[in-house]
This record gives C-alpha cells, sequence and structure tokens, in this order.
C-alpha cells in the first residue's frame, strides 16, 4: 500500500459486474438483508469474474484447483431490502504466489450499500494442498485486476 | 393407509425430539421464519433420529450409503420468529424396500407450528442407484417408527 | 380436477420463466443443490410471475396484502449443481377465495429436474388475518394461469 | 491496541460457549462448511452472549434497541465438515459510544477453526438512528469482556 491509496469503495472500470433481484428469502425480521448473504453474493460476482476471464470456477475444479476463502471481510454501509435490484461488482485486488484477493461491492443506483474482499488459496483438489495458480491464470485475470495491482506471473 | 388413520400432526411416543433456538439468519421481512428453513429444521431432526438409531449418516455415508431427498412436504400453521425456543420432532412413518418416509414436526409450547415429511431413497454412494437398506437397518430404526408403520426386513 | 389431468411436470405456455445460474452456496456436501433451497427458487420465479402480472409483491405488501405460504411441496427427479444454468418456471395453478396455487418446475436443457407447489392465503398486513384477493388480481393473473385453471371473481 | 496485543485467536476466559451439530445445509460441494454460514454461527453465539448478560436481543429489539452489523470479518483455518460437533465461543471485545465489536471462534475438539469478529452500532428501532447503548448494557455485559477492553459507562 502506498500513501495514494484509492478509496476501496470506488469500482474500477476493470470490475465484473452482475445483476441480481434480492428475494425475501435474503431479508431478516429487521426488514433489511441478512449480513451473510452478502458473503452469497461476493460468490455470484466472482463466479462471473473467473468466468468472463475465460477460467470458470467449475473448470478449475475440473483441472484439479481449488480456491477455498482464507479471510472475508464486509463494509456495511446502507441495508439492502426486498426486490431491490442491485449489481454485485468485483475485480482482482492482488493475486502473488499461491493467494490472491478479490474486492466486490454491492450498489444499487448511486448508492454503495456495502464492500469487502475475499482471500483465496489456491489448492490442489487432490491433496487440498497450497499450489501456485495455473501459469496462465495471470494473463487471463489481468483485464480484471485494478491497475496498481494487476498480477504478475513474475516472481 | 386404512381407515382410520392417526392425526399426521399428533407426534408419536416414538419420535426423536431436537431442541433449536431461531437465529435471525432464520427470519425473513415479514417477520417469521421463511419457510424454505424448516426442511433444514427437519434435517437436523433426521439427523438425530439416525443418530439415536445408532445408524449416523455420517457412517452410514462412510459405509457407501446415501439417502438422497426424492420428496418434501410442509404444512405451515403457525409462525415461528426469531428467538423462539422450538423442538422438532421426527419419526420413521415408512421404510420398504429402497425408500423411506421420516414425518417432522416443529413444537412450541404444547403448539404444532409446522409439520411435514420427506421421502428418501437409498443409494450407493459410488454408483448413486438405488440399494437396498443395510439389513440391520430396519432393526435399528423399528423404536422410531409409529407403530402402524414400522418398518420390516420382510419383503 | 377432472379425469384428464395435465401432467403437473410439463410447463404450460402460460409460466414465467427466470433464469438462474446456481452457486457454490447452494450446493451441499453430496455435490448436488441442498434439497432447500428449492424452495428459495421457486419463490424467485413466484416474484418474477407477479412482477410480470403487474402485481409485484412488494407493492402488494405496500398495500397492506401478504401472501404467506400455507403448504409447500417438492418432488426432486434429477440434482442440479455448481454453475448448472436452470431455468425456473412457475404459473398459477388455482385461486380461489383467500386461497392461490402456483406451481414451480426447475429445467435444465431438455429436463426437469424438480417439481412442485406452494399454497397461499392471501392475508391483511395490518390483521395478519384472511382476506379475499384484491379484486383486479385474478384479471391481472388470468394470462399466467394454466387454461383448465383460470382463476375467476365469480363467487 | 497495545504492543502486548493478545493473540485474537485464543479464547478467555470470559466467553460464551455454544455447542453446534453442524448439518448438511451448512456443508457445500467441497465437502466443507460454506464460508457464509460461519457468520450465522457467530450470530448463535452473540444471541447467547447477551442472554447470559440478562440482555436478550429480543427484549432489546422489544425495548426500541437494534444492533445492526456494520463490519464483519472472518479468518478461515480449517474447514467444518458435516455432523462435526463445534463450538462457538463469543466476547465482548469493545464498547464505546455507539459502537461495540464482539469477537468470535468456532472451535472443535481443542482446535480452532476459525475466528473473527463483528462490530454493531446501537441504533432506535423507531428512527434507526444511532443511539448510545441502554445504560445498563455496560454493567450486564462487563463479566464477558476481555479484560484489556471492558466496557465501561465513563466517556
Amino acid at each position: 500500500m502506498n500513501g495514494a491509496a484509492p478509496d476501496p469503495r470506488r469500482v474500477p472500470d476493470c470490475a465484473v459486474r452482475v445483476a441480481y433481484r434480492v428475494p425475501y428469502a435474503d431479508t431478516d425480521a429487521m426488514g433489511y438483508v441478512y449480513y451473510g448473504h452478502y458473503l452469497t453474493w461476493f460468490e455470484r460476482c466472482r463466479n462471473e469474474l473467473l468466468r468472463a476471464a475465460g477460467l470458470p470456477y467449475a473448470e478449475m475444479e475440473a483441472r484439479g484447483f481449488m480456491l477455498p476463502v482464507l479471510e472475508a471481510h464486509v463494509d456495511y454501509r446502507l441495508p439492502a431490502r426486498y426486490d431491490d435490484e442491485v449489481e454485485i461488482a468485483g475485480w482482482l485486488d492482488e493475486m502473488r504466489g499461491v493467494r490472491c484477493r478479490v474486492r466486490c461491492a454491492v450498489l444499487r443506483g448511486g448508492e454503495t450499500l456495502c464492500s469487502g474482499w475475499t482471500v483465496h488459496a489456491c489448492v490442489s483438489a487432490a491433496t487440498r494442498r497450497p499450489v501456485r495458480f495455473p501459469p496462465e491464470a495471470a494473463a487471463l485475470l489481468a483485464p480484471f485486476a485494478s491497475p496498481q495491482n494487476a498480477p504478475s506471473a513474475a516472481p
């Protein structure tokens, strides 16, 4: 991180955006979306990010790689409600060695409802041990990385 | 079924009962428990029914059997709410060939909030094809079956 | 119901269809979609059915009506899996007095993965007691009803 | 925070502990508990922490207070699996002004599977605006706070 760190809530142009309509199932008795469901929303966006990059997660698994979550974080700013039409935006924030970080934000109209990130390890499905990302992954994901954090195949 | 069919909502003495405290996560914007969550509650009860019978489902899977759901039904009578302390009661209703039916009811105090059933097939984990229940299953589950529907190893 | 009852799994032309991509969140350790999630999928479809009819559920609630579920049923035929692109089809099956029944089916390619129905009561949000459907509801929903079961405002 | 910060994964003696049996519903196709469900587990623990303190959340809501989540964080170390019997431990980490932070950890046998925290605002149910915690809350919660972070009613 440097002195001119970007606002983590600003969605960069490289982000993939997924439209989502909030069902009753996602709400709770407070009348808002339950706080745990946003992690499922983030997953929906990561799935489309990988698909857009030509690396659908189902294919990664078929080729023997898994991306379990090491860390998850959400900052809640404004509540989403039943039947809201939201957009979930996601982009690659960092990728080095056996780890990567994906940032997500949930948007409604011009507002950011919440934002957060997940950190993933690349593991072998066979051994469940960390392995380097498939070599082509960095290149395929580069268009979806914020400029200052573009993944690199270099050490 | 015969002419003197018992009230399906009456919980027989053979039933296993599981205590459960309703979290906010299970509620929805109507202020009630979301209708889909009751199927998870039924599962919690089936898990304890199998454990009480000495056939924990995890062990059945380890021995190569699975019990996927073929059919699920719920009749909703009264809503459960956040922080309610409910009991989920479950018992074996029928077991023949490669299928069984488990009935469940959700109780709060003296009231039945909802009731329903699931029908399961016994399948081989290896082939995912129907197989007969392990021979000892009928005997182990007999104490948890309503008297008129006791499972039988006979054809 | 009459003697020539239609196959409940056949999706009539009047059905609303919703596309849905299965997230990891919906799967379970068997590698299939967990059986309870289909009720959320049915809800997603009912939401779009009501919206297509010009009666979005959020608006019905704003006008003081609620449609709690009285009964839910699912027949599971084939499992859905992670990343499957499915369609959830839904149509009005019956509507009389204070109740209606909606049928749903989950399709993947040409296959029906599961089908089922929910029965709803129309209740006043204020009193939580049954009330007749808003008078225009029958007319608005008619295009989404199977022909033999078209709703009628007549007694 | 000071130089001698305690290991955030160490569960202090003041923690409330909740036993929980993992249902199939919580697992995913990787064979592990889905990462979003841990936030529901944390909620189950917070509910019991507040109850143990004599401040059940349902009562707080009845008295006009709500505790929406502002921030959630989870560090995943080891996966939980179907039928695991885990303990969810939770304690008050900080409480000042209109905010508090609760730390949670999920334990299985002697192992910490994951740990994390949630930050909550105290808001008025009527206005949904931040308000100070009810004056007696700090005293009631003190026994459940890590010593270096005991809540204080002082400014």
